[in-house]
Order: structure tokens, then sequence, then C-alpha cells
């Protein structure tokens, strides 16, 4: 199975930002977890991150036809981009919403996930755990 | 471990209630197969199912000290039970938010809830795979 | 033809309980208006009433299969009960939302029912008469 | 007993109308359905239908002192016509608001009733059949 | 100096309708006022009333060029007719808005005056003599 | 090709009316204009205006089987009249909807079209020239 | 008759204060006119300002049983001083509220007056004659 | 005098359940200092505490006519029991609420009591000694 | 122990002012019974009322390090004044905040006060007697 | 005639993206039309589309004294950058709005346009049509 | 140059007030280090506090032609005096608003200045070095 | 000191864009200006603009560690970017916050700033001269 795991702006500082929210984990030790789960299960994942809206809207159309499932953790975009929500629902790669912290437990804004609709599923409050659990989904036949 | 599998109002109809929606399995299947889930990791589940919220919050007080890990699928009472939340943040078990449709994409109301701050994370629209996954994040030392 | 008529929280106190609002028969006083109206044409209608949410909705769900219209007047919850809205729409016999008096004249919740929508029709403002008005209905082949 | 019923705009439109909504049968169906009822229980019906504002209010107006009850189905007015409102809380004739189709079920607009506080009683999700039952609400001796 | 006096719906039940709120006087009673307090002061005042929110805009429309000052009580319409609105601002004919009852102490809807914008002033509580009062002001110099 | 051309309250003031924002030429003018343009089309336009919500309603009726297309400006009715809507989706004719100033740039109640959703397209801001603009939509195969 | 007339605050700076919304006559002036208005009548009227809402409120109080009437303009305080809307349903003098511009065309926050429902009147848009027609309306008998 | 005191959700896990924003006594201990206040004053007090909605409801319907008063502290169910608020007023003892916390310095949901208008006061922020409060107010006369 | 009891615009006339809602006792039988209850307790109670916001918030301030307790009863402050809740918070001088009617039966702003979060604990609907309880509450210990 | 088409975000996967919404022309077929269109007047058209909302305020900026008019789809930014209105406003091209679906029968978020208000005029419902419909605008002479 | 430095409710208590969010510098020091200020620039600065709102605007009234900018922290009236909005728009001294918190991180209530708009520049966070930089607004010649 | 200045979408227009708003000053000279501002205090300044959101994002990532401060102007970003508001809490360089027209005089959407929680002060309605102040703010100790 081919992977495309999604992330948005300022995962890449994974460690360093606010460490009592997202964990000291970095953002290069997230994407070798995810790889490695993605190797033990006969399968492979490429990882990539932007803090440009229109970067992962371009990402997210080039892995038409190419992967089998995309897990996207938007970040703040989640609770604006409408543009990425057109974005997942105009391909045809099934896409999973992932958050690493308890959003229902912070700020009001982040409790609401424009981008939720165009996704099959939406996990949160695992830290890093909750993309492998969505990378499960799909490995056990979700879709 | 011990898990509780509590399940809201109107679950105990599952396989019967709009498959559509919720599926065919039925809900002494989905009981099976958590069951089978935990015995398969050395631990064991009991499913409990009221469509009375009292009822539900008598079985959270009583798992205090009793279970590991709440996995609760508070049905229709996530959108207004406060008296559910305040149950579950007066106990010490570890509670996980599941649910089995895609709330986000039907009525306004079931993306409001009023639960969810009280569990440690919260998954949906895996239908009933998402019990085990929630599960699975306490096999696998989430807290 | 076999009716189910659920009356919800403080209907019981009915001649009781305000009765500038509510009139002045009892609550045993409407049971056998009913029971004698479905007599007279040739069916059988049984009176529920409970204060507790949890039993309405174990009532609705052994309702199906049984009979063959719910006559309901949720009473207060019918401006909260998203659970008695989904009992509702679990089972296959159709209900009929009744109210004794004019809830659009009332406190401005009151203009909410959340139950509606799983009814096949509303009244009110019409006293006792409205359960009777409400089984003509599928008396007369409404459906 | 002398019935006047009144129906706003476009029901003169009953039968070609989205009939998915309405149903097939054509306003003038309906005015002899509403007749035939009236003379079997020894009244008589004036059925009276405006797309105009202006002459259903000027229509309110002339019912008092010369009808006994006003079944009024205010169709799209229903949802903002406070002049309406006020007509009919001028005259001393009761009226009873009808809906054909089941208003909570449709667009939100279409959930609020501004003309409702000034009846006794509302009723909908009865198709044609609406007029009759409100019809018996009043020969049953309801005021 | 001539007066176009214009009185939206329900007005010509002036005495009928509502005595508590609206008073005793018929709406002849209250044109007679206007027209002897129009001849006191050299004046003419034309009184027109209609149920039809069509027909007062059409009577706005004539009166430009023909009236030197509208007095208009717009009754319900007052709280939604962006129409009236508009006709007051299309004419320049300078308009004076004016209420018998208190309607801060009503229902909440007519607290709002859509058309207040487009008239030089407002006033009410004061039951008929108000008019007088609006007609004065344009007696003594208004504009 | 026939067309219907419907303009709603006040529209009948053009080059009177606040000239700044709906320019200088007369509904006279207006009228030959779209005539002149049906015409150099093959086509035939009768222009219809009425300050009536009524009279507008009775005329979308009147243009089912009759007409090609409606090109409607509801005028402030645009903003509150539901009835129009209904009237619109209750005919088989298709509709376009056309404002001549800039409504996002007004007041804000002049923002929200409840007419638009029964029309096939909606356009603003050209001053006449968007009644033409519209007519073409339908002359080139539009529907 | 025995006038006592309230300005709040920022009123003793007419005709210095935004004369484009207030007009050019100075505070002075419109207490003369006042006083020469209330003497013309057989009346008295005193005058007073404050900006202090304290000072208002001991003046209302102070006025029981001392003045016929109060006219109040309360100045900015019309919006939020829940204390002069006590003050004044706690005294039994009758009090008319009087604004100099027109409320309704300025910011949003001037539309809403909470001192209005204890007052048994209210006008505005006159400029500085609107205090004169208040005064009228008690002196014609108004209560 | 007879004293009914109602405990609604969770506050049986007094003292365990976050005790710093409800302290460290248990819910016996509690029972038993209002049981010891009651015969301090020759008066008698009953404890019920119940999770479930409808328990609260019959034993408020049970207490008609058996208590001189009941204190309520409704626990969760004050934020959306509209059901309880129905059996208040439906009964003829007079009812008292108390709150042991800060209601007005937790979460926004707490700052609304649905019930509170069917007692005759309301006090929070004293821990238990607010249920000593309360029979206080009862046994000095208050009703 | 030391009281300073503070009653907001409005309070000094008690008795005179809605009688229905506030009793008909006086401002100075209040003062009294609060003083006797005081000194029947070994305490001494000082009496401030003021009209003024300002006044009210320098008597706050001045109490700092004189008085052991606060009772304010901030009338209409308690629903705009963020100046006196500030007040509160910035001296050590705990307060308690009463009302004398039941501020949840009245109109809408009543039911919101925004001085509330400074004070340890509110109690409403007991009449006079609410500062006694107020006073009991810091006699026995309260903090 | 100088002309710059911009389209946003998706809108390179037209004709792959929802079909049933968008059509079944690809957005290579939507510049050639477009390109013709211009041809066929004498004018250019240059199509930019970008997923980057920062790409399109930089080709704005560009625009500046290089084109005569743009035409703008600004797809899902739409609805929520205020980025691209300021970009719009800054320069002296004047632009016009299209977008190829019925935006008031979607989702609310797509009701809301906050670039409009920088536009000379919007259309929508077209389809592609709608692109040379605001060419022709600008064609025969709008600004 | 000429400054006047207003500080509303509770700032007289710097130092004492919250020093987590005032700091630990008294109202004394604050002005101290203001007067040197302006005596460091050749300027002159009056150190005005008052917790009335009434003595507030009296102050700004009577800084007209007196002074050559107003420097002005509302305190909490910043967040609700339209009175002081109105009297800073009635003089011609420039005013600038300081605030010594960080108000976007505190209660929602403070996020919102309505006295804002009437002032040519506003900052906050900065404690009491924000006076300063207000101070050299000015003086480096801003107006 | 090491100052970052940045300035977010269209303000590189600065002295073309909307002149009687922002200035005529360009781009550059506010570049050379700050600069300037550095240079006489021992201090270096870079300045960085950009129109993409995630541009500015990556920019201030990579300021850590490098520069002491950052002097922010979000442009129209300042309203809806989140992502941007996550990057400044995300580094440890404090930021400041800068408009150059009155924000609080323009639209309503404008009065929000989303990313000002994030910054230690904000200040607005300077013009140019803000961006001094700012960087003085951290000159003369701020932090």
């Amino acid at each position: 199975m081919k992977f495309l795991i999604i992330n948005g702006p300022n995962l890449n500082l994974l460690g360093k930002r606010e460490p009592g929210i997202y964990g000291e984990e970095s953002y290069d030790a997230l994407c070798r977890m995810i790889e490695d789960h993605a190797a033990a299960h006969g399968s492979t994942a490429r990882c990539f991150q932007s803090n440009h809206e229109g970067a992962i809207i371009d990402e997210i159309h080039a892995a038409d036809g190419v992967y089998d499932a995309i897990i996207i953790n938007p970040g703040a975009y989640t609770h604006y981009s409408y543009a990425i929500l057109d974005a997942l629902k105009a391909v045809s790669v099934p896409a999973y919403e992932v958050h690493i912290s308890h959003i229902d437990r912070r700020e009001p804004f982040r409790a609401i996930s424009v981008t939720a609709p165009a996704c099959v599923g939406q996990l949160y409050g695992h830290g890093l755990k909750g993309y492998l659990m969505a990378m499960d989904y799909f490995l056990e036949g979700g879709k």
C-alpha cells in the first residue's frame, strides 16, 4: 500500500513547538516512525510537509492515481482552508484526518474542522501514534 | 487490561437502525468482535448498553477502580449530556470517545460533542472497527 | 389498528399541573378517552407514560413490529432529546407528535421541537382532543 | 357552521407544483373535498385563494361576523407576514393554521411561523387531509 | 401645505382591533381629526389606507410632486417591507413615521423599523395624537 | 425565443430614483433596449413591472407554457419574498435573476437573495446591460 | 405645568460637537427655547444637564412629586444605562425620550434604546424642535 | 418543617470528584450535616440523590403534599433539563436551587440555569454550607 | 467582624420603587435590619448607597484593609459595570453579591451578572433577608 | 483589449473534479474557449491558474498597467481571502468575479463572497459560459 | 507641548491591583515617569485619574483649547462607555488610547474597545512604557 | 539588536494602494526608514515582504535563534491566518504587531486580529512611524 502523509503548517517544528502540547519527538522522528510502520506492513509512506496552503493542494492533486491513501494533519489550515477541502474532494484517493493534540480542549477555533467532511475519518488526542492508527485503518481494509 | 465498553441510546438497535449509516452488523456481533479483540490481547472487555442517561452515569461511577479504560459511544447523549461529561471527569479511569458514523457529514447538531473534553481522544468514521482502534490505543500504552 | 400512546415527563400530573395551560382533565381521563376512541374505531390503544427519557426510548424500541402507530407527546423532552429523535427514526412504526398547549405562545424554548423531524406530522393547541385527531389521521389511512 | 378556507400564494398550483412535496391533487379537488366535508357535517365552506398578501388581509377583515372559523394555509407568507398575523388578531373569528407538507423537514426558513401565535392550533404533515382535521376541530366544539 | 397620510395594514380596523393597545377611536375619526388639524393650519390632508404593500408603494410614487409631506404608519410592514423603504427613498417628498402604540414595549419584532431610515423622523407612544405632532413638525418648518 | 422580463417594486422609477445608484436611463428606455435586443435575435420580450408581490406571483404563474425564459429583477422583494421563490419553483420556465446595482456594496440586507435558489443564475453590477447579458445566456442555449 | 428637561452626556457641547449632526445652536439657546416655550404655555421648565450617570439618576429621583413631566435626552447613556431605566421606572413622573439626530441612520449601537421602555413615547430626527414637540405632548394632555 | 433535599448527577461522588472544585467532604457527610441542621431546628430532612433525570422528576412529584420545601442541586441537569423545570412548576412545594461551586467562574455552559425560574431563590459559591443557608431561608419564614 | 454593605443605583428608593417586585420595606429599614443583625453577632455594619458608579468604586477602594467583608447589591450596574468588577478584584476584601428580586424571572438583561465573578458567592430571591444570609455566610467562617 | 483570466485553487482539475457540479470540460478547453472568444473580438486573453493564494496576489499586482480587465474565479478563496480582496482593491485594473456553479444552492459557506466588493460585477450559474459573459461585459464598454 | 493624561477606573490602584497583570509600579510612579518624560522633551503633562465616568467626560470637555494631546487609558470604561467615545469626538484635541496589559489575551469582553474609534491610535502590551510611546507619537509630530 | 520586519500581503504596494488610507510613502521608503532607525540605534533590520502566507511562516521559523525581535504587519492575514499565529507561538523570538491604518474605523472584519495573542504588543494608527515605535519598544528593553 502506498501512503502519502501530509503535514501542514508548523508541524516541521515538532518537538520544538509548545512541547507541552505537541510532545518532544521531532518531525524527522515522526517520519521515520511512519516509514517504519509502513515497511512493517509491506507498504511505503512518503512524508510531505509544507507551510504553504497552495503547495499542500498541489501535492494532493499530484497524489491522484499514485497513492492509495492520504493521512493529513492540516495544522491550522484545518480551521479555515476550504481550498484544501475542495482539493481532497477533487481527487479519488481517500484521506484520513489526524490531529496530535486534543483539539476540543484548546482554543474554540480549533474545535471546528472545515476539512473533515472530505475525509473518511478523523481522530485526535493520541500524539504521534494517531498517524499509525490512521494508517492501520487503511491497512486493515478501511476505505 | 480490563475494558468497559459503554454504548448509549439506540445502539442496541445496530444493524436494524438506518443501516445505510450504521452498517448491518448487530449489537451482539459488535460485542463479540470487541470481546474477541480483547481476548486476543490478553485482556477482557465488558459491553454495557443503555438508553438511560442515568444508568450510563451509574456505570461510569462503578467503573472507578475496577476497569483500566472506558471506550464510550454516548450516542445522541454526546450532543447534550453535560451529566455524562461530569461523570467521566469524576472518575479516574481514562475514557476514549468513538462514533460509528461520520458525524461531521450529518445534521449540524451531531458536529458538537459536549462529552469529548473528558476523554483522552476521539475518533469517528470507521464503523465498528473504531472500537478496536480505541482499544488498541490503550493496549499500546496510551493513557 | 394498534396504537401506542407515549406521554413524556410531567404529563402524569395532567389536571393538577398548571390547569390554566393544560386543562383540568386528569391523565387517567385522557387514557380512557383515548381507549374509548380506539374502541369506537375497532382499534386498541395502550397508554404509556414515563418521566424517564431512557424508558421512553425502551418503549419505542419495543413497539417495533407490535404497534401500527405511535402518538407521542414528549413533554419537555421535545426540546432537547436527540436520543428520542434517534429512537423514533430507528423503528419502522410511524409516529405523530402532539402537544396539548399552544407551544408557540409560551416560552421561546418550547417553540423548537427536535423530535418532530422523526414524526409524520405534528399538531398542537387542541387540548386533549389533539390525541384523538392524531389517531384519526392514522385511522383514515395516513402513514 | 360557516367556514372560510384561506389558501395563500402558489397554492392555486396544487398538483402542478412540486408534486413530490405537495401531492398530485389539484386546488379545485381540494376545494371540493373541503366543501363536501362541510356539507357532510351540515356546514358550509367558502374557499378563497390569493397570491396577494393584501387580499388575504382584506378577506380576513371581511370574515368578521360572517364566518364561524377560518382555516388558513398562508403558504410562504407564514414565514414573514406580520401583517397577516395582525389581521388574524384583529378579528374575532378563530383561525387554525394548516400546512400540507412537513415544514420541519424542509428549508430552515419554513420552520418558523410568524402567523401561528394568532391561531388556536396548528398542524402539518397530512397532505390535504389536514384541512379536514382542522375543520373537525371546530365541528367538534373546539374554539 | 398638502399632506398625504398613509396608513398600512389593519389600521382600517382602528377602534375594533385590540382597543387596549390601539385605543377606541375609529379610523374615520382619525381621518377627520387629521383633516381638521390640517384645515386649522390652512393646509389639506388626504388619508389613504391599504392592506396591500404594492398599493402603498404605488401611492408613494404618485405623491411625488403632488404633496409636500407624507405621514406614514406602515403598520406591520414597518418591520419587513424593504420595498416601502425603497419607495420612500425614491421620491422627493419628505416622510415622517408614526406609530400609535409603544412599539418598544411589545413583541421584539416590533422594535425594528426597516422603513425609518427613509424618514426624517419617527415618533411613537402618543396614540392618534402622534399623527398631528408629525404634521406640526412640517407645519413649523421641519424638512 | 419568448422572454418575460419581470421588474419588481420601484423599478418603474428608473432614472428618477437614486440615479447615483441606478443610473439615468428610464424604465421605458430599459424596456425598449430589451425589446430591441430580443428583436435583433429573432425573439420577443414582454416587459412587466409591478410594485405588488402578488401581481408578480400571478405573472409568473401565467408564464408557464407561454414563455421560454424569465428574466427577473425582484427589487427589494429579492430579500424577503419567499412567496416569489415558491412561485419560480412552481413553474417550469427557467428564470434568471438580475440586479442593476452592486448589491454586495450596499446595505447588508441587500447581500441576501432569498429568490436566487430558484433561478439558474444571477448577475449584478452591470447597470441595464445586465438584462441583456441574462437574455444572451438563454439565447446561446443556457437553460 | 412643571417640566424637568434632562440632557445627558456631551449635550452641554451642543453647537460645538459635530454640528453636521447636532446643529449649530448652543445648549444655552436650547434651554432658552425650552423655557420660552414653557412660558408661552403658562408652564415652567428647568433644564438640567450632566455628564454623570449617577447625577442624572439623583435628579430623576428628586423630581418625584415635584415635576409633572420629564423630557429626557439620555445621550449615549440611552444605549446602556439600565440604571437610568430603573430610575425612570421608580418614580411616578411620566417621561418622554427625545433625540436630536436621526439615530437609525448612525452607528448600529445608537439604534437600541434601553431607556425607552420606561418612557411614554419617543421621537427623534427633529433637531432641537423635538424637545418642544415632547412638551406639547404633555401640554395637550398626554400622559 | 419537612425538607426534601435533592442532589442530581455525580453529587454522590462528593469528596472524590474534583475536590479542588467541590471540596473534600463526602456525600454522606453532607447528608448528616443537613439532617443535623434540620434536627437542630425541630425539623426533618430527607436526602435523595440520583443520576437519573426521570427519578428526580418522580421524586419531585412524590413530594407534593408531603414536604414543606425542596432544596435542589440539579448538578449538570441545571443546564438543560426543561423536564425538571416543568416538574418543579407542577408541584406546590416551594423549591430553592443550590450550587456548591462558583458556577459563574467555570465553563460558560454552567452560567445558565434552566431550572432556576421554577425556584424561589438561588445561591452558589458556599460549598456545602449553601444547603444550610437555603434551609434557613425557609426556616425563617421564606416561601 | 466589620461589614460594608454597598447598595447601587435606585436602591435608596426601596419601598417606593415597584413594591410588587422589591417589597414595601424602606431603605432605612433595610439598614437598621442589617445593623441589628450585625450587632446581634458582635459585629458592625456600615450601609453605603450611591447612584454613582464611580462613587461605588471609590468606596470599594477605601474598604481595603478597613472592612472584613463586602455585601454588594450593584443594582442595574450588575449587568454592565466592568469597572465595578475590576474594583472588586483589585481589593483584598471578599465580596458577596445579593439581589432582592428573582433576577432570572425578569427581563433577559437581568439574567447576566458581570460583577459576580469577582464575588465569592451570589444569592437572590429572598427579598431583604438575602443581605442577612450573606452576612451569615461570613459570620460562620466563609471567605 | 487585454484580458487576464485568473482561476483559483482546484480549477486546474476542471472536468475531473465533481463533474456533476463543474461539468466535463477540462481546464485547457476552458482556456482555449476564452482565448478564442478574445480573438474573435480582436482581443487577447492570458489564462493564469494557481492553487497558491500568494501567487494569485502576485499576479494581480503584476497586472497593473498591463491588462485592461481581470476575470477572476477565486475558487474556495472567494470565501475567506481578504488578502485577494485587498489585492484587487490595490490595483487599477477592473475585475469581474465569475463562478461556474450555482453557489447559492451549495454549502452555506459558499454563499458568502469576501472578494466580490472589490469587483465591478459578479455572475454565477452559467458553467464555463460565464467567463465569456464577463468578458463581453468589458468588450461592450463596461468598466 | 501640553499633555493631558487620563486614567480611568481602578488605575489609581496600580501596583496594588493584580500585579501579575499590571506590574508593581504605583500610580504615583507612573505620573512621575510621565511628567519627567514630558519635561525631558520641553513639554508638560497633567495626570488625571477618576473612577467616575462623568468626571472623565468633564475633564475631556475642559481640555478643549487647553491641551495639545490627550493620552487616555479608559480602564474598564473602554468596553462600554459610548459617552466617553462621544466626549472624545466632541473636542478638537487629538487622543491616543493606551492599555497597560495585553487586552487580547484576557477575558473576551476586554477585546472590544468602543472608545478607540475616537482616537488617532491605540497600543497595548507595554506596561507603563506605553504611555511614553503614545506621548512620543505626538512629540514626533503625529496628529 | 537584530530586527526582522515582516510585511504581509499587498504591503509591497505601499504608496500606490489606497493612499488615502495607507499614505504616499513607498515600501522601499519604509524599508530605508526602518534600516536607518535601526542603524541609528546600533542595530540592524532586515525587511521581508511576501504575499504568500506560507513564505511568511517559513520566514518566522527561520528567524528562531537569528533575530532578537520580529515586527510584523500581517496585512489581511491578520484576520484569518491561524497558521501565522501558530508560527509566532512556535518560535522564541518575541514579536510585535503593527498596523499602518486605523483598523477599528474600517470594515468590521479588520477589527479582529487572530495573530495578536502571539505578540507582546500591538499598535495601530500611526502610519509608517508605528514600525519605529515598535522597534523602540524592544530597543528600550521591552520583551
